[in-house]
């Protein structure tokens, strides 16, 4: 790593004091390579990656609660999806517990908004990736005021509050809000209409989301502000170059789990023992 | 494929008429080169498997909900989790619905032996992998009595009319016995106990289980001939040789996803209206 970052991912992408309204969202910050660079390096850390998660899985099937929770945040076409495919898919399909949320159901609209996501946490050992996640619910609900302010206002509380249950449980939450530039939004969703393998992508309703762009980026700036805590910092990823937001989240992925300090579970067994009786089965 | 297979896939492991007392585990059937030849086949068709999995993944999105039920069952140490982890891993991991099925919890108990599998089934769009199954309950269970015959007797047919029944709701059930021999598995079990990283994939009662190998073979005989139907048949893989193993069941999938003749999904909107709309946007 140190020959490819001036300074760790996770200090180069904190979100603390950040103004999105600042944020170049092409930039690559505190990556010191290109394009051409990261491509080998991707999959050199993918690699490292795929070694600790195995060894999380390993623990959690030994009895350790710990997990792994990525939250993926960002507007459409920012790429959440390529996160999942691309980073996510270069570990053990068994350890990854995956959950997107979309609209609420109507019994998921009976519920307070965290009945849905506690549904979903990951079991021990896991990583957890929310494609959005609770966060919806003081993004979207409060751009549309799905629901009036006094239900909203108070949800940026709740959700640290349940953010520190999780740490306290063992749950390391690597919290993702991914940021692209208006104009790469419309070259994205450009792309979908021109590209007969992209149909199925394309919402209209992402076009009229776009009217509301400034009240988005209202709200992810109170979100990053009020939900940056300690124990569950936001990191902020310029997402306009798709091979820096891969890379960047490997890497946050990476820190996270050599946080850690996993180790193989010792046996719970007498090994010799276990190889006489292995010998003459 | 036509160059690696002198029989396709779906014929060559096919289980009708198959004895299991017979099977050479360590055997390739169908195919033609050897371990060099397969490994940078086994890349170019997972790539083929993960164009083909995108499509279904569209799919399901756009309303569709045929799906993939892959159906893994196997001895310890059979390889069931290398396929998940080099076949399955091989996918975006969006479209992935993985359920393994342990020793049924209390609750699951207390329910009919199909409840927790219902639970598990996979969305449209899916592929599902079933890491043990349904079929535990004709396996492990009548090995140990777990239940009285009177219940476990009728499970065949109980299965073949629940697996005819997701057949006629889209979904195409991909179903994978792997075979390994007795000296094998002592192999890898040994090496479970001379490698630090593989200590927590060991259990001593696995050992155990080693003495109850013929009933195991006979359970298996009888779930291939009484289960193994026109619309869910059986596939039986030698997988001494893991590279095997994992090739075929990459060919299996495929063989899945090309009969049912996917497409991208239309759009369902004017693309030139919303071009339009997007330019102004």
């Amino acid at each position: 790593m140190a020959t490819h970052w001036s300074l760790p991912p996770t200090d180069a992408l904190r979100a603390d004091g950040l103004r999105i309204a600042d944020l170049d969202t092409s930039g690559t910050p505190g990556f010191k390579g290109g394009k051409k660079q990261a491509s080998g390096y991707q999959a050199e850390r993918a690699q490292v990656l795929s070694g600790l998660q195995e060894k999380l899985y390993a623990n959690g099937r030994s009895g350790d609660y710990r997990n792994i929770l990525l939250v993926l945040q960002g507007m459409d076409t920012a790429g959440k999806g390529g996160i999942v495919r691309h980073v996510i898919g270069s570990v053990d399909p068994q350890g990854v517990d995956h959950a997107s949320f979309g609209v609420p159901t109507e019994e998921e609209k009976q519920h307070h908004f965290l009945w849905r996501i506690r549904k979903a946490l990951p079991r021990g050992g896991q990583i957890g990736v929310f494609d959005r996640s609770h966060y919806e619910d003081v993004l979207v609900v409060r751009v549309h005021n799905l629901v009036p302010a006094k239900v909203w206002e108070p949800r940026y509380d709740e959700i640290n509050a349940f953010e520190q249950e999780l740490v306290g449980q063992g749950t390391t939450l690597v919290k993702v809000a991914m940021f692209i530039s208006l104009d790469e939004q419309k070259r994205r969703l450009m792309e979908r209409l021109e590209r007969p393998d992209k149909y199925w992508k394309f919402n209209p309703a992402d076009i009229d989301e776009r009217g509301y762009w400034p009240a988005y980026q209202e709200a992810y700036q109170v979100m990053l502000d009020r939900t940056s805590t300690e124990k569950a910092p936001w990191h902020v990823i310029p997402a306009d170059r798709k091979w820096f937001a891969r890379l960047s989240v490997t890497e946050l992925l990476i820190d996270a789990l050599e946080k850690l300090n996993l180790d193989w579970p010792p046996p719970d067994f007498d090994i010799e023992e276990q190889k006489r009786r292995l010998e003459q089965a």
